[in-house]
């Protein structure tokens, strides 16, 4: 069975738990608390020498880190990951994105605000986190504003990419209010059949 | 043709600049200033809402952005990219790992130092961005001193994604002595046939 080595809080392993979910996909969940350090032992290490969650361990033993690698893994052949060259890549642009232009700002604060605690230093950089993560909101609404899907025609691994951190942004004190395409996106998300909560184990 | 939108100096640029020439693919260079704003004109952000280069302009008139997503359209059918499903993920594993924990700070340092300019914010996070940047070198180096590649058995669009911004971290700062594997990684991918410089237009 795959085993899903996670902190429950964490977006980034929530898209992995949704789309096993989604999958209809039985796996186990071994919880490690990241604000404890228990990513970072030597026993964790040699599993993932990045030390982070999410961390999925295959059948046969193998690794697998990075959360949008492991949507991509486990995606293949399934209607959640396009068959076409332009899907793929389109859905890629925008895990990119979630990693690069939407994770450091909206999820940081909102770990910053609700798990690891306000600091001096963070309360300094939190103006700049706050204008990336509704620059990201605003690249996002232009493009619900037009289509119902970020790549394809129904839901894919860009969506559960997108969707983990987004619909918990509140948590960070980011207001979704003037975002009306994309409060109407995370319904649709969540009305998929299989969906489950961020807090479900 | 395929048009590609850049700044020469961007390691993010270059490499899509670097597959292309190790396809021997031919390409159109339009070159953006992103110190002088010309990625966040009205007419450049109907392009790529993110305003952002490198973005690739598909022979259909199709807008692609994202360098690795790029990367990855771009190498679908060649060697570069890996056909079994692990290898896939593997190589897109070390791509997330660049741009969530690689470029946000080497490549990031190096642009304050060479071209965007100190401020005292800057100043102020570079003590974190320092030990970030080491901190995936480590990373890195551990699995290069087990492994000549970072998926499969022969280079990558993951090396490629990689390779941009570490062979230029010293004009970030960053000191590579203590990264032996890391330095003869580097000189594995310098010497491949088809092989340009970051400089070359």
């Amino acid at each position: 069975m795959l085993r899903l080595f996670d902190y429950l809080p964490s977006g980034n392993g929530y898209k992995v738990r949704l789309l096993l979910n989604l999958l209809g996909q039985p796996f186990e969940l071994v919880e490690k608390d990241i604000v404890k350090g228990e990513t970072r032992t030597p026993e964790y290490l040699a599993k993932n020498a990045n030390g982070r969650i999410p961390l999925l361990e295959l059948e046969d033993g193998t690794f697998l880190p990075e959360s949008n690698a492991i949507l991509f893994y486990l995606a293949e052949g399934t209607p959640f990951l396009p068959e076409d060259r332009l899907g793929r890549a389109r859905m890629l642009q925008w895990m990119f994105f979630e990693q690069y232009s939407h994770e450091p700002n909206i999820a940081v604060v909102r770990f910053w605000m609700e798990h690891g605690g306000m600091t001096p230093e963070r309360e300094a950089m939190l103006p700049a986190k706050r204008k990336g993560g509704y620059a990201a909101l605003e690249v996002m609404e232009k493009h619900l504003a037009e289509k119902d899907w970020f790549a394809g025609k129904g839901l894919t691994i860009a969506d559960i990419a997108l969707y983990a951190y987004t619909h918990v942004a509140h948590e960070g004190g980011f207001d979704l209010s003037d975002y009306p395409a994309i409060r109407t996106w995370l319904d649709r998300v969540a009305a998929q059949p299989g969906y489950v909560p961020i807090t479900q184990r």
